[in-house]
């Protein structure tokens, strides 16, 4: 069997963890298994490099800011190969340019475009336990690239589909996937098992425990993701292709909510077409990722536009706005930072149409303004006031009864 | 003019430094110059490297180390690209293998064998400044290899030497060659000039400013090194090919001294053919370094023999001698690491026989016994007790007449 493991910075935060990885990776090494390890920077090795910068530019260029970062993984990489030898395994380590992990040359967020080497499958060949350096890559002219957030997860996922691995544990510093986060309501319940749909949903609306980008490469070659702790040995989560989705009796699979969102509102703008095109097109012009957009006709030919994005894009969003100002020709905009995104994920949603309005009632309920709603075949999602967002979860957690053994 | 710096790791130890470091190299660039520019790791980078390591392991594969400490030049490239960037200037930042540092496989000790990339030139053609990670490389095989002691001052050479460069700048944290330790003789003076033979000896000697790798490659390939500090403007020592030493009036330029010496006494050895190349064979395959060797007859066929080596491998040439003795025969061996080396070096050394005794002159004077002495054209050493060194420095410093103003 070929396991592709994934150890987040947590899990190898200090020498001493990484000896329990390596461990670990020695387990699954004598039971037989081929295995590739996926490695992430120690702990806030990524945060210490980064201060540095900040005492040099306040502007690093982008294929610098890859040289600098991609060393974090190096480090990790070559700490856990000398750990694995020292419990007499055969190992070697690889960096993202040795594995071939080529990428596109978008620094600080490449996008994999293919492994190039057949190098980790020589070493597998040799009988060697291969760990490879997250996060990071080679474009074609040479130069180091890094996938940007969630990163690891992505390479861990992409060597796995790659090599036809049966299997691909995410070691993290929690269980798995839970109907919602645990350290906010005590009473959420691990998931044994998880769509790739509805872990997209739950990814994407900030249940940080899997990237979005690694589900989704997941989904296309059907790799099933095992997402468990680093820790423990407690079964994680199974997020794979799951085909009773009619048969499923909870319309809702779990509660996310995200507190790194930010609400842009624009009034009376014209009604005019080519507008909304205008502004969306100047925001990804600078790399700004909007999510739920919402237009609204108040007037005759008269609009509001919301929408939001992420907190650190806040105030680059707004200079946009400002500079657009003539061509969209709105009376007034705000920027508002102080909102939650909190939404309920299930693929039995879409059976269930009621489920809206339970969400909806469960949050009236405990007198909570809903200041945005989005709604797709697997979730809903509300923008809601931030301070409010802990409230809202618990009682949604509870409506939707998700509790353990509930 | 094509110039090739390299900044050592106390004047790249902080962001502040890195700055002025980048101030410096702008100044050559607007001055017209095509300049390359070669980093070591970030002060004591290496050093926290290693402490990770001692908590994994004691024994830490040569492999892995080369793929850990390498990071500590990335750290540095990226950083001083981005300081170089902050002023304006066109930049570049390559790992010793994107620049094509190709390096046999003996890893943590690696040497070049060639400057296998164009990158380098490309940058250049481009107008970009180069900054290129020193002590590194890549193999035949795609793996990391490190250079060993003296690293990155051979990368500087190296690169100069491949790219016919004008002159490779060395900067250091003093201001050139002296004619000994001024920390120790605050008399020593600085030389400005200085022959590829004699700073060959001095390097070997234990005067760290340049190591003998470097000096060995630039004597090759004729390629002027400048000694120089990065902290003030004052010219420093330039390492070249000097043809007049027949007229030289000093016989020695400067006083050596190694404090990271140990000696070694095998008694009453057997006297057969084959018995010290197979004492110094397998010391070589303990990849120990000797340096001193005097063998002695003492009694019809029964030799003495002794023998100085770093004091980092005296207990391993200890280990391989207890090995040998059914072999070699010796009744006895013991080992010594509190000596030192103390040797005056000078290319005028050769028509002045007189030299040697004038040193043996100065020791005696002092009281200092020599407990081992070679010599060569351009040099005498002595063996003493490691407390005597100073005193034995500055005896000399005086007998030869190379204070200040002499």
């Amino acid at each position: 069997m070929l396991v592709v493991q994934k150890y987040g910075g947590s899990s190898v935060a200090n020498p001493e963890r990484i000896r329990s990885v390596a461990g670990r990776v020695a387990d699954a090494h004598a039971a037989g298994d081929r295995v590739v390890v996926v490695v992430s920077a120690m702990g806030d090795t990524t945060d210490q490099l980064i201060d540095l910068v900040h005492e040099i530019t306040d502007k690093p260029p982008e294929r610098e800011m890859d040289v600098l970062l991609s060393t974090g993984e190096q480090v990790s990489i070559a700490l856990l190969a000398m750990a694995l030898k020292e419990l007499g395994k055969p190992v070697v380590s690889l960096t993202g340019a040795q594995a071939g992990i080529l990428t596109d040359s978008s620094h600080t967020k490449a996008k994999i475009l293919e492994i190039s080497s057949s190098r980790v499958l020589e070493e597998l060949g040799r009988g060697n336990i291969v760990v490879v350096a997250g996060f990071q890559g080679i474009d074609e002219a040479d130069d180091i690239t890094t996938l940007g957030r969630g990163g690891s997860d992505t390479t861990a996922v992409a060597l796995a589909a790659a090599f036809k691995a049966d299997l691909c544990e995410i070691y993290t510093d929690v269980d798995g996937v839970y109907t919602t986060d645990p350290r906010l309501v005590p009473e959420a319940r691990k998931l044994d098992v998880i769509s790739y749909n509805e872990m997209l949903e739950l990814a994407s609306l900030g249940a940080a425990v899997l990237h979005p980008r690694s589900v989704e490469l997941g989904m296309k070659y059907g790799i099933p993701i095992h997402v468990r702790s680093s820790f423990n040995n407690h079964p994680g989560t199974i997020v794979k292709e799951i085909n009773d989705t009619m048969e499923k009796s909870l319309a809702v699979t779990g509660i996310a909510y995200d507190l790194n969102v930010a609400k842009i509102g624009l009034y009376d703008v014209y009604d005019r077409p080519g507008i909304a095109y205008r502004l969306f097109h100047a925001l990804s012009e600078e790399k700004i990722n909007v999510d739920m957009i919402i237009q609204s006709a108040t007037r005759d030919e008269i609009n509001d536009i919301s929408f939001t994005c992420s907190q650190v894009d806040l105030q680059k969003a707004l200079q946009v706005i400002e500079r657009l100002l003539p061509e969209i020709g709105a009376n007034g905009f705000a920027g508002d930072d102080n909102v939650a995104k909190v939404s309920i994920v299930g693929a039995g949603m879409v059976s269930n149409p009621g489920v809206a309005s339970m969400m909806f009632s469960a949050l009236s309920e405990e007198g909570i303004n809903l200041e945005m709603i989005s709604t797709s075949e697997l979730k809903v999602s509300c923008i809601i006031k931030a301070s409010e967002a802990e409230r809202a979860v618990t009682a949604l957690h509870r409506k939707f009864n998700l509790a353990k053994g509930a």
